[in-house]
């Protein structure tokens, strides 16, 4: 059987936790996570990162950072992981959940501004499998209205925002605030684990502080302060150094897994493209505005009857395809809080969308047998 | 320099990373995670015990389990870490300060009464050191006002109470929720890492829920329900199996470790009692109800002065002694939300509290240096 998923080791990692605990300090903010954090703030061009133990507990430390209290409204896509979610509604906020594009989960940034309202105060976007939102409208929309903006990047490590002007800016460097995720499933992984980019000057020092549980111990290390104590909430959203270790020694060969999942990714799309829209099936468009990180290689039924049929027939010819999100909005616990909208492009993606295995040890004879047996599959769905 | 604290490796920690990677597994709730939390449940006879990524995580988990809302009120005693304070605040939760023992860290169970009012939702205790508050007088309150109890048992693995009709409890089985830390000063630790422990089986259903994202996945892997989703708030309060499995090789080495720290407790303690009461120290008490767990070992000073001075000569002489919390009341943060209550044990021990280097790695030739070099260095501060 060919999972969905493989973690595996680039060699270092158990080097690595090993060199941690002999530095003395395996808590966090040690030697690896200074590592980890410079790559990303100098790889692309983030005014501070810091490592959190996932992506979840950094989207928990935008809300602080916003000061999301109740009553405030965020805008945050249906189609997408719960955490983006419960991140906000765990300080109060009210979620308004915005749709899917039609051609792409990614969030309709044109169906945005029709949702803002005197009380929001962020507009959360995703970039559904590594592929940016278009920065220029939400930027803009953001601007206009004076709302904060958060980059869900826990997809989109590696991948670019190409602006009209030309210029190529990394994901999760546009937003004030964005978050990434190392998740097993991810381009880069410890297991569990996150990150939160701050590109606004503004909200650094009180980041620092609400990742120290509160405290302003990075003041005292830096000598600025006497001593350190309680100064403001916070929560310990710091991983340890044995996770950093590991973490670092994947981000050391991002290049080469990058290099390895487009052409996975790019194999996938050529032994598709051109075989399989003629039973129905849609397949990932790239817009002309992002680039591709190689996350995930996906397709579109042209109904669930379909789907579910793919899925039960690639597990049984021993390669298995996972569907994705469910529609946030129309979740047990959000119904009832829904305005009642329909939300079409999210609830479509929720019925129709499937992921191929998909990971960086998966041999490019593999996926040729893959595509091989899902065009199989079709043809006898499409004749059952 | 001896440091305060060294991690160290049992041997087995960077194998079993190594398998867990093997199994196809490094996110959470693998292998490793149902190890860990079986022992705890075997071992010490909890209900359900469910990893986090930090004790800060699992109050977390109980200030949701507790459903603590804007006005509710919760006595937590001041002479603690900041996150016993902040899981609580984050959910709107009025923290009540209570003052430490005159003999001991710990709350004093005597003056929490007083504090209870008709908004009171829960009691926070901390068993200080590993040391046992009086859990007959906590439940027994508990029972009276209808309150839940949870057990920050952050220092106190495998450490007990005697009940006065002779039986063992293990700390943290006996409050209705109770929390531990594997941060990398612990007994037992994976860097960061805690554990949530349920002794209440009608926090079970919603804790799994809390910890999966708020969603019904642990109900769908059991096959109890078809498909899962969103159902309620939650975190991504679980760890990665990378440090399920760090954890889970030192929990295994767990008796030998207990037996070595408690053997440098003892030995600190043969050195010091009857040498240095007569320069002002006292040495820690353990009551009648509880067992030493050898943990931490610490001495109270005659006063600030006398502390700052051990302080700084320990360190010139080459072993880093430290001083501890800061009375949580009186913070930044909190003094302007305090009553005004004069707590002023705990005001004493943030002044006075001095903890000795502890280690497993530390050396019995070691820790008589450092009472060698203590006793010393008290015997020139009489004489200065």
């Amino acid at each position: 059987m060919i999972p969905f998923n493989k973690p595996y080791i680039t060699g270092k990692e158990l080097d690595y936790i090993a060199d941690a605990v002999g530095t003395g300090k395996i808590s966090g903010n040690g030697k690896y996570t200074r590592l980890a954090q410079q790559f990303f703030e100098e790889k692309f061009g983030i005014r501070k990162a810091l490592l959190t133990t996932s992506c979840t507990d950094a989207l928990e430390m935008c809300a602080l950072l916003l000061n999301i209290s109740p009553g405030d409204e965020v805008i945050i896509p249906s189609y997408t992981f719960v955490s983006t979610a419960n991140a906000f509604m765990l300080r109060g906020a009210k979620v308004v959940f915005a749709d899917s594009r039609a051609d792409h989960p990614g969030m309709d940034e044109d169906s945005i501004e029709e949702l803002i309202t005197p009380k929001t105060k962020a507009i959360v976007i995703v970039h559904y499998a590594g592929v940016a939102c278009d920065m220029t409208k939400i930027m803009d929309l953001a601007s206009k209205y004076n709302l904060a903006v958060v980059e869900d990047a826990a997809h989109a490590i590696d991948s670019y925002f190409l602006t009209p002007a030309g210029e190529k800016k990394p994901l999760g460097s546009i937003g004030h605030l964005a978050t990434f995720s190392f998740h097993e499933t991810k381009n880069i992984s410890s297991g569990e684990g996150g990150l939160l980019a701050i590109n606004d000057e503004k909200y650094v020092h009180r980041a620092e502080i609400i990742w120290e549980k509160g405290t302003n111990r990075a003041s005292f290390f830096r000598g600025e302060i006497n001593k350190y104590g309680w100064v403001d909430l916070g929560s310990s959203f710091l991983p340890s150094e044995v996770t950093a270790a590991f973490l670092w020694a994947q981000l050391e060969n991002m290049s080469q897994i990058q290099q390895r999942r487009i052409e996975i990714w790019e194999r996938y799309d050529q032994n598709l493209r051109g075989h399989v829209e003629n039973y129905g099936i849609r397949l990932p468009e790239i817009p002309d505005f992002a680039t591709n990180n190689g996350h995930m290689y996906y397709l579109i039924a042209e109904d669930g009857f379909q789907r579910d049929f793919l899925l039960k027939e690639m597990k049984s010819e021993g390669a298995l395809a996972v569907f994705h999100y469910l529609s946030l909005h129309s979740s047990e616990y959000f119904a009832s809080k829904h305005d009642g909208r329909e939300l079409k492009n999210s609830d479509l993606y929720s019925d129709r969308l499937i992921r191929l295995p998909f990971f960086y040890e998966l041999a490019i004879d593999e996926v040729d047998r893959i595509a091989s047996k899902l065009t199989e599959i079709l043809e006898r769905y499409a004749f059952a």
